[in-house]
């Protein structure tokens, strides 16, 4: 029997499971900036408990039942409709993998995990290596059980759940475009850069004028500190809720450009996070669409906005006040070279510290590693091989036996996240699709930019990205506001214009 | 049918809901430290959901099954047979009160919290009158509803909530012998000290040179910074779990005193968290025994082993380095000048503001106002006289139209909380008595804090008091710490040792 009290009963479910969650998102990042060592343990047991409460809660009898109830009225708004779909989405979600295989995997990631700390530093890739095989074997038993719930293919029902929407076959269509200008890119723009010659600047940055310039350019971009913080951890992240964000970065004395980048970066994700739909707080419409979504709004700030000559314009004369102590005419100190400095290109081993143009490459290696691992054509005995042999196609590095700066650098598979890597990508071509449009909606977003005015991107990425919630699924909200589905076109224009074009 | 399963049932319930309580113990100290205002709305629904869902746990029926299966249990140890007593306490306590009154309550004082602010501010006590009147005719609620189940007097249902075993005639007893001769101490006290003269320190003193001097001297207590912080906020508190217990403070930069006792005081009750037996965390016989032994354990630190010539010996030199740069012959700085500022007898208006010898004479004054409330003899409207008169007759002061100062100072009614304002009292006085059996058992403590050495102090309270948990009741403890329950005699010792003795 179709009812609306089924649907009321099921936003109120929600909203209780969104306040839980809320305190869990408290209390992972007081765990990550605010923590002492000695009190994990015990923490550790309390967000356990945490999670099965949760997760009690999200596939309690009654939800499928209210589901049920729910499904084909006719008399909810578009809004409500689609959370309708979020909540059942979550519910299959979580029904589909017993609770047998959550606790196991949640075991064997937490061993590895600790592990993979202990074994990156030494470069010890032999006890690793069982660990490892442990966790992906119980991910492909998640993957089966995902697939045999919903139908799709296993690698899929593990993208599914970070990409809603988004299948191997797309991704691996994407991705063999960039493979096929990409490797020969980089030469030419290393080639290029040559001609350009940026001067590090040195110095000791201390970690509260870092602070101080990090939380003016926050204010800049517009993140609202009456409602989220910045802190610090040993990674930088954005948690918290969306009336509360919390970002953190990492400070190091020699040199600001690195947590500066960071701050900027999260701030994307902060932002996102505060203009998600007040009226649909708690309910799964509300909350962020998916990561390549996500990762789409921290890189266009990053990438799109402040890693441009306009942006280091703005910052320049704020870091020369803080750092320097009043305006400076060195020329190491020059926007210009700051925006050289960080728009440098180089081919290295490690993903995280690489640049928007062989990023792609690091994220297209895992992608395949880890699709062979699930599909079942590589065994996680071969991994460093296969890395290895990537590394050398598509960076022209060699990794062999340097496991540390190879194939043990992320923590991802040892945490059981397959699936995520390509989202990190999708997000980099997303926000350059939408970087685009903004441009051709906002003729004059760069000369706001280098006057420190991000008013009108930011109302405008407000519009039509942030307050959407779930609204639309991913291809639907690019659609809506670039004109089309994803494609790689504008974030090869804008490598091509940034990097190659004669200025 | 009596079974061990039952009370291990009851053990794992209890570790979870221990689990969900930590978490809410973090997000609380977050949102007290942390939390930017924006936060507010939204936070405070989660922290409501969370308590609803910690409340359903502890009231499942399924508990009183457990407790009426482990009742008369004969192979439980003495831990397990105080454990399941601390569990039926809990369980009736919860039980005891209607969900319908606790919500009424719940949303009377928020809002009577929340006027508060604004009434101190302005002096307002006619808006006010209204708002606490509701708030105290629910807690005449609650305590009926608590007497009727555990056949006490109603005041006593509410104290009994704080301070498990005491009863209201037993304090009014105690706080008599104090009423009999404190009165007239003050008048000596502040005679004597004429000639004894503090010259006040003034100066700027920032707030990270004032939170060095209170790491240090947390250091010098025994303050264990791996399971632990030191914060800033509104008022200062102690919050967290054992394993990671957070203390706040509050800086004032022209002044430093103020700041560095509440660190110390803070330091007390978090030393007793720290302390708690780590094989009975998360369950009930293994948390803080009471309001009065928590109180006890800062007090001695602040009052009995700190607010001394032996620590301001210590902590003098630590004082010099940080705000002076180096040793000082200064006679203002000297350490006698610091101990005669910490130790200054004055009549006051503000509870939170008064030294330890009229301490009592405000405590005293709530106990009585807030007995003769729930009792009926004294109405809301009448509240205010009943507080001039009082303040006249122990401390002979006029509150005559200052409510601000008067009885619009404190925050515990309007937040419900009756019952709770003696037990600061009770702990001053647990913490002399527990002092005097340390300087028994230890005749060198004195001469060791001069040292800065708090070893075997510490080593005391952990075997005597911290390590305990709820095993004994709090006569018991006491009992078995210094050889008899509480007195009035050690604490008026003490006074008369500190003030009046001619040295």
């Amino acid at each position: 029997m179709q009812s609306m009290t089924a649907y009321e009963n099921l936003e109120k479910h929600f909203r209780r499971l969104g306040d839980l969650q809320h305190v869990g998102a408290i209390v992972s990042w007081d765990e990550a900036a605010m923590m002492p060592v000695g009190g994990g343990e015990s923490r550790g047991d309390a967000m356990a408990t945490l999670s099965v409460v949760v997760h009690e809660m999200l596939t309690d009898p009654c939800v499928g039942e209210w589901l049920d109830e729910s499904d084909g009225l006719n008399d909810l708004s578009a809004w409500q409709t689609a959370n309708l779909r979020e909540i059942r989405r979550s519910f299959d979600a979580a029904t589909a993998v017993t609770a047998d295989l959550v606790r196991a995997k949640s075991l064997a990631t937490a061993r590895c995990e600790q592990a993979w700390r202990v074994a990156r530093a030494a470069n010890d890739w032999a006890t690793m290596a069982p660990l490892l095989e442990t966790v992906i074997g119980l991910t492909r038993e998640e993957a089966a059980m995902r697939a045999a719930a919903n139908g799709l293919d296993p690698y899929d029902a593990l993208l599914d759940t970070y990409e809603p929407g988004m299948r191997a076959a797309r991704v691996a269509g994407v991705f063999g475009e960039l493979k096929g200008f990409l490797p020969e890119m980089v030469g030419e723009i290393i080639d290029a850069q040559k001609s350009l010659p940026a001067t590090p600047i040195t110095g000791e940055f201390s970690e509260e004028s870092q602070r101080q310039l990090g939380l003016a350019m926050m204010k800049t971009l517009g993140f609202d500190f009456d409602r989220g913080r910045l802190d610090v951890s040993h990674h930088p992240f954005c948690g918290g809720v969306p009336d509360d964000v919390r970002i953190t970065t990492r400070y190091r004395t020699d040199s600001f450009a690195e947590s500066l980048m960071a701050v900027l970066h999260e701030t994307g994700h902060a932002m996102y996070e505060q203009g998600l739909p007040v009226e649909w707080r708690g309910q799964p419409v509300g909350e962020a669409l998916s990561m390549a979504t996500h990762e789409s709004q921290s890189l266009l700030m990053e990438m799109q906005a402040c890693r441009t000559r306009e942006f280091m314009q703005h910052m320049t004369p704020s870091a020369h006040a803080i750092f320097l102590g009043g305006a400076s005419t060195d020329p190491v100190w020059s926007s210009e070279n700051l925006y050289r400095l960080c728009t440098r290109v180089e081919r290295g081993f490690i993903r995280v510290d690489a640049d928007e143009v062989t990023y792609p490459l690091h994220v297209i290696l895992r992608f395949e590693i880890e699709r062979a691992l699930i599909g079942g054509s590589l065994t996680v005995d071969h991994l460093p091989e296969a890395w290895d042999e990537k590394m050398q196609a598509y960076l022209g590095l060699d990794t062999q036996g340097n496991y540390a700066d190879g194939c043990l650098q992320d923590v991802h598979w040892q945490a059981g996240l397959i699936g995520y890597f390509p989202t990190y990508s999708l997000g980099a071509m997303t926000a350059a699709q939408l970087f685009a449009a903004v441009r051709r909606a906002l003729p004059d977003v760069m000369s706001n930019i280098a006057e420190g005015d991000f008013t009108a991107l930011l109302a405008w990425l407000r519009a039509n990205i942030h307050s959407q919630g779930r609204r639309l699924n991913f291809d639907e909200l690019l659609t809506a506001a670039t004109g089309q589905p994803l494609t790689v076109a504008p974030f090869r224009a804008h490598l091509q214009s940034r990097y190659l074009a004669s200025d």
